[in-house]
């Protein structure tokens, strides 16, 4: 594994690979991986000759109030995994070689954002995606990996994929859970011992939602009202957002029909999890 | 030469010639051609493999109150004048190809728009940038032609390119001026004849700022007052601006140094003309 700080370098290396006709998974992260950016780079090893992982904790998508400066950090762990799941290139620029002088564009996001947890962090996917444009012009990838956890993020990629025409496949890949049925996440660990066992009735209330919909349910409002209940009956979790929404375009529906989202937020004592299902409605 | 009217035809034939190897030239056009686009033909032509342009009439960059209805527009002859200058492929999309729906994501140029004709357009240097985004991703073209007669749209594009880092090489191909210096373009035609004759110290007054420049005249008010001057005297047209800035960061200057562009336009009876000079001080 090549670890590569430069753009120079990096887009000369992939160039090498491309014209030998080499196919580029790409895999961006903010780094401190998990087990979730391990499947990510795990699907990538499988359908690509080359993996490039990308670490990179982007200012442009903190907003003045969120924890840039505190984010987790560890390089040498990070690398160590990355040998492990046979990454090819590790990108690790600084601050300075992505963002050298103030810069003149940016993406824009008009739609997308103003939903989910994008309410609450203006700015935080116009960051996103002007960080994403840049890594795909720098590595040039084949397929790139997100995961669903985010699902708003993969929707607003895919946005920009679409409208800018950018010639790369979005591969988004399932969420991870445990055996119980929770999301697999880092901050897991900071649920309190009886949060841990009340956290598996997020992902029960968006199964009991999907069986309502197979059911032939097909008004939001019950089918909110329906996890609100079954969160509120079964957690101390305090629910942040319960919502439904088209995807990927994230416009609210008046009845449930074509692919929707449905994704909540719940705050336990010292952290919020998040969770979705996505489904098609025939 | 094939005409191409979809973006996924489009991509397929770029990038099996660059499986190849083939370098692509680009010349990006509203149509209409005159002879400024054909000298970017023509350089395209010799410097690559492969010479794309396209013909795109950009809704996104004009304002409300501008002329998109009635902008000219002649396919046939332009498709005849393609075919004489060698083109390989003539990418000609539709509006409806270009913008399916409402984009949920744009180009926003923050730096180099509020000066010289940029701060008459508002907006107008956010549709030019999403537009040459999404043709940078359908063309991928190894190197990209535009015309300094536009210096702020090359100094807008310039910054895309650099910021969002993209593989292409930029090529700003100089002014083509007639005989007697005034610079090429389909409006000169509107000029009145002894407006045509006196239009001439457009080019003149730049010169003669030049001169002053390489005698050693650093302050930029002096400048300008003397290029006023030459046009207020020796024709009728009336000055809109005349403005000197850094190039091509188009920041003011208190002093003449580095790299700067002086730049004007003038308005005629029935026509508003536009110059400039890039020049490097040592």
């Amino acid at each position: 594994m090549k670890v590569v700080t430069t753009i120079k370098d990096m887009q000369e290396l992939i160039l090498k690979q491309k014209s030998q006709g080499k196919s580029i998974g790409f895999v961006p992260t903010m780094g401190f991986l998990h087990e979730g950016h391990l499947t990510l780079l795990n699907r990538a090893r499988k359908e690509n000759d080359i993996v490039v992982l990308s670490i990179f904790v982007n200012p442009l998508q903190f907003g003045p109030k969120e924890d840039y400066a505190e984010y987790p950090r560890d390089f040498e762990r990070d690398r160590a995994l990355a040998e492990s799941e046979k990454v090819d290139f590790l990108f690790y620029p600084s601050v300075e070689e992505m963002y050298p002088t103030s810069p003149s564009v940016k993406v824009t996001v008009q739609e997308r954002t103003d939903v989910l947890c994008g309410s609450s962090r203006p700015g935080h996917f116009d960051g996103v995606a002007t960080v994403i444009t840049k890594f795909f012009n720098i590595i040039m990838p084949t397929r790139a990996y997100f995961g669903k956890k985010d699902a708003q993020q993969v929707a607003v990629i895919e946005g920009l994929i679409s409208d800018f025409n950018i010639p790369v496949n979005l591969v988004a890949v399932d969420i991870v859970r445990e055996n119980d049925g929770l999301a697999k996440s880092s901050r897991n660990v900071n649920l309190l011992p009886t949060e841990r066992k009340e956290a598996t009735v997020l992902y029960q209330s968006l199964q009991a939602a999907n069986a309502a919909i197979d059911k032939g349910e097909r008004d939001p409002i019950k089918i909110i009202d329906m996890i609100c209940e079954v969160i509120g009956n079964e957690s101390s979790g305090v629910i942040d957002y319960v919502q439904i929404y088209s995807y990927p375009q994230l416009k609210p529906l008046e009845k449930l029909e074509g692919t929707i989202i449905i994704a909540l937020a719940v705050k336990f004592t010292k952290v919020r999890l998040i969770d979705n299902i996505i489904t098609k409605i025939d």
